[in-house]
């Protein structure tokens, strides 16, 4: 270990009671963007914890939650960027928990408090990380910049038009991207993509209301013209049948492929916790995370029409809907697919269908040989001595693209987080120990991408 | 016409205010089977009724409300059957009505109240029809049996145990079967048969629970196999693609077609208390009344899965179902239906989807050349002096097979109610001249069958 960075992990080491405090303290203020309960408060603290680093924030009204920026120069001319968000869902249902969710208790080393694994725990290891730099050295390895949002939690709908607004402050040479998970006793976990998302409703309508189920013999049917329409956009072997939909996705390469091989997902845990006793399709192995991972989907989030209580009604709904989400991979632009789809249920038959797109988020994908992500490899490597999982791309959806798409920065998502970590639900929580690793992470990364050839 | 007929009939008009009285009175006491409320005060009512008629009322025991049965013997050994329904609707929602809904007043000559057009309306014509010709000529001109139940509207679910109970009391020649409407200006309606009716839900189910929509790249959806069951159960031009689905329905005979040239239905009016712009297909003349009275359909009464509120939720639904009618005709047997149903699913890969039935009824529709119907026929002839409708079959279902199916017993409906009656509704309403006139129309069928060749 390099010694200047030893230094570093030696005072994280002897200041995490201080650390740990700080991370309970921003528990400890509510700061729910869904409600704007306490997210002036939480911003302010933010914003004076940057000050006592000596980063110039910037406190930049977005007309919802402010972000906040900050900048610290650094020793060599690269830049890192931090984004985290500083909002939380709500308790709700708050009599499941077994602490006040703003008390921050610890029980047995684990932290329980609302936000304490999403996304405060990796906002304030980036804040003590360079504390710890400051206080060792005076000065950081390389530069670093500050970017946290306050609505992460209701789908940063700011998030686009901050970073048109600022494309200077959003420029940077890799993102680290708010947190990730490391579960009790495997290796540390680094995803360097997000799947994109098209977010939309169909609504079929034949009527204003419901009629008598006798006139289905000469009626037309909303429901059976949803059902109908459903059916054209995906067969039963999963093929997206949308004209154009698989247009422009790059291939899988060698290095994506390779990156399997150091996935920890757990087939028979994730089964368990999806309740199925076997996959779409049977499949296992690599297919399985070839799928998970590189595959864009076409889920029906919600479907409804007519009558749905105990018992029979014998009606016949004048409308129908149904919600869907497109997970998308690079190449496949929401806007383009919602043209696409369009322009598939005009072709077969379905232009009284309405189509209301609801959201889109482009996909993006770091190139795991960019020196960015060959030094979060190797920062985890040799902290834990073993091989991270490195994950191209989650298979889940951020607004990663609003930062890194334009100039194709490299991002990459790791924390202390977990799958049992109870985020957006009663019970948050996170062990002291994963929080302290996750200091010791982002400080070693900072060493590691400045030292990177 | 006949002069014993038309003393009746002068006696009607001359105590039409005592009959309407009686209305009212029956009107005013509840009788809601869903609830139980009044139950037995109307059933104990209508006994007292029928007492001084001295047709040797009997109150049967069902387990819910009690069936009424009660005979009078005639002049010619010929029977009709009075198959009416003394419980009502719940009255809910109670603060859309313009007055109590037990009150039974009398606005510009029409009676408002709960159960006035459905059914007290029809009970109390036979029982002032038979009054009004035990006044006038002592005897009936042949014989009559009341079969009154208390649970029509709760689907009837004694109707076939009591009929299996007392073959001998539900024996007759023709059935007056509760109700039917005449609509303001239009000729008196005749129908004579039901389609009947096969209520499932499908359920699919991958999970117990539903999950984080990331994972549709390798978790089956509940939602995707509904809709791809589904679609394999009807095309787009409306074929029911069950096997054997259309197996034993006999054609459509020439009388039937026949009738249709005497139907009042109003294409235009349809369509605006439908709300739509056009019949299915485009529809129109005897291939829409065709369809609504002759084929059998396969309409989806109720979706649902997942998230169906307002905005986006990105979730896998575990479950989805839906609910199903089928509207049968002769030849089609509900549980023959259902046997085929499942094996259809089964034939088509959906083994895992569950179907449940709700309910099932077979379809009765009577011979319109027996001379049952002809005589009615010939009533509504000679009192109106207008070609009547005559519908062969109803587009909707009553269990009218549980009485006349299994000795091929022809029936017939009509009655003083209305499409803008509101039955079921708020502000339930029937015409008193309305009402009298479907007393002179019961004591003329008396007449008229009694005399039939």
């Amino acid at each position: 270990m390099d010694e200047r960075l030893q230094q570093v992990l030696d005072y994280i080491e002897e200041h995490k009671e201080e650390y740990v405090e700080l991370l309970r303290r921003f528990c400890r203020q509510p700061s729910v963007a869904a409600t704007g309960e306490g997210i002036r408060e939480m911003a302010g603290m933010v914003y004076e914890e940057l000050e006592k680093l000596n980063a110039g924030p910037e406190m930049i009204e977005t007309g919802g939650s402010p972000f906040i920026y900050a900048q610290i120069k650094g020793d060599v001319d690269r830049t890192f960027g931090f984004y985290d968000h500083y909002d939380v869902q709500p308790v709700d249902p708050i009599n499941e928990w077994i602490v006040d969710p703003y008390s921050a208790e610890i029980i047995d080393g684990v932290i329980y408090a609302r936000g304490v694994a999403d996304n405060k725990d990796g906002l304030v290891t980036r804040l003590c990380a360079v504390d710890a730099w400051q206080k060792v050295h005076g000065k950081l390895p390389l530069n670093v910049k500050f970017l946290f949002e306050g609505e992460e939690e209701i789908g940063s709908p700011h998030l686009v038009s901050f970073a048109k607004a600022h494309p200077d402050m959003i420029q940077c040479d890799g993102y680290v991207w708010e947190g990730g998970n490391r579960e009790p006793g495997g290796p540390a976990e680094i995803t360097m993509g997000v799947k994109g998302l098209l977010y939309v409703e169909l609504h079929a309508k034949v009527s204003e209301k419901d009629a008598h189920s006798m006139n289905a013999a000469i009626m037309p049917s909303a429901t059976w013209r949803l059902v109908w329409a459903l059916n054209t956009l995906k067969d039963q072997e999963g093929n997206i049948l949308i004209d154009g939909f698989y247009d422009g996705i790059p291939p899988i390469s060698q290095a994506e492929m390779e990156a399997l091989k150091t996935d920890v997902f757990s087939e028979e845990a994730s089964k368990e916790i999806l309740g199925i006793d076997e996959f779409l399709y049977g499949m296992t192995g690599d297919d399985l995370l070839t799928h998970l991972y590189y595959k864009p989907t076409c889920n029906i989030c919600g479907i409804t029409a007519g009558y749905q209580g105990e018992g029979s009604k014998t009606v016949l709904p004048g409308k129908a809907s149904c919600k869907i989400d497109f997970r998308l991979v690079p190449g496949q632009d929401p806007q383009r697919i919602l043209g696409l789809l369009r322009a598939h249920l005009d072709k077969h038959g379905f232009s009284d269908i309405e189509v209301k797109c609801n959201s889109g988020c482009p996909a993006h994908r770091s190139d795991p040989e960019a020196p960015f992500c060959k030094a979060v490899i190797r920062s985890m490597e040799k902290l834990f001595n073993e091989q991270p999982c490195i994950q191209c791309t989650s298979g889940g959806t951020s607004p990663m693209y609003a930062f890194c798409a334009d100039t194709n920065i490299p991002a990459a998502m790791f924390g202390a987080s977990s799958e049992t970590a109870n985020i957006h639900a009663p019970n948050e929580h996170l062990a002291v120990d994963a929080f302290i690793d996750m200091i010791r992470v982002t400080a070693t990364v900072m060493h590691e991408f400045a030292v990177q050839e």
